[in-house]
């Protein structure tokens, strides 16, 4: 299973794709997609659209994970997160991938443990759990890798839930 | 100039679009983009980001005018009319159009003359300046064409700061 998770930004949009065989964890893919905070914003909108479609056509994730959003403090960021995030889903949906959000929370209790984790302990984990000597940088595209991740270990206890359901 | 007027929104997306030609002001094309509360978030927006794209190529307007948004009491909404206003910004951005955002207050000052009017007023005004016999429906339409008539209203006066500002 290639997991493709993204972390959603207009100035830095984080990505990060990997894949589980057996107990092995394979990164693929790690980095960010940025547009220039000097254009207009939908110029960067476009350009973001753009960018993500062919993130997805090159990479062919069977599942995209990405950070489902709350309101932030930040009112200011919060609008171009959100705007973001629609152009993520919307890309993710269109290339026939299934597309899970999991909260903040979810994600550092998955990846360390702990919901209420340090963003540095968090992007510790995802070196560690990818045998990586550093953290990934920027710090968006370690989110997006910890987003990945969390996937990986909610899937098998969700595809559980959803047979005994079904029984 | 044709001036294609979006009204953002998950559920019901408002369009508009009209022209001016001398004093004449031409209805083109009036209506909502819809996606099923039924489907899953990622699945709708996708939906609406195709119907978007088919909407400004069929429309082929010079200008998009979208609503600028602010952060609303309806925290809930905000989300995701945020995410589709990313869709609507991007969509015109990617097929070339000029894009421009006004304000609620901005649209209802050169719609109704008064920046406080109610929804009401500025759609029996909406109806009047096109010449139709009632307010177009869904509201979301009717919002729709006020942005568009807005821009129409707007756009000699900014043309003429724009030339004094280069002489």
């Amino acid at each position: 299973m290639f997991v493709l998770g993204i972390d959603p930004g207009l100035s830095r949009c984080g990505y990060g794709c990997i894949s589980r065989a057996g107990a092995t964890t394979r990164l693929h893919a790690v980095g960010v997609l940025t547009t220039p905070p000097s254009e207009e914003l939908p110029a960067r909108l476009g350009a973001l659209q753009g960018d993500l479609a062919s993130l997805i056509a090159d990479l062919e994730p069977d599942v995209v994970a990405v950070e489902r959003l709350f309101f932030q403090v930040n009112v200011r960021t919060a609008m171009s997160v959100g705007q973001a995030s629609g152009l993520v889903l919307a890309a993710a949906a269109r290339a026939g991938c299934e597309v899970v959000q999991y909260t903040p929370n979810a994600v550092k209790q998955a990846v360390a443990g702990y919901g209420a984790a340090t963003k540095e302990q968090v992007q510790r984990m995802v070196a560690s759990l990818l045998g990586l000597a550093e953290p990934p940088q920027p710090p968006d595209a370690a989110d997006a890798l910890a987003l990945a991740l969390c996937h990986l270990a909610m899937a098998p206890m969700a595809a559980r839930v959803q047979a005994a359901v079904k029984r």
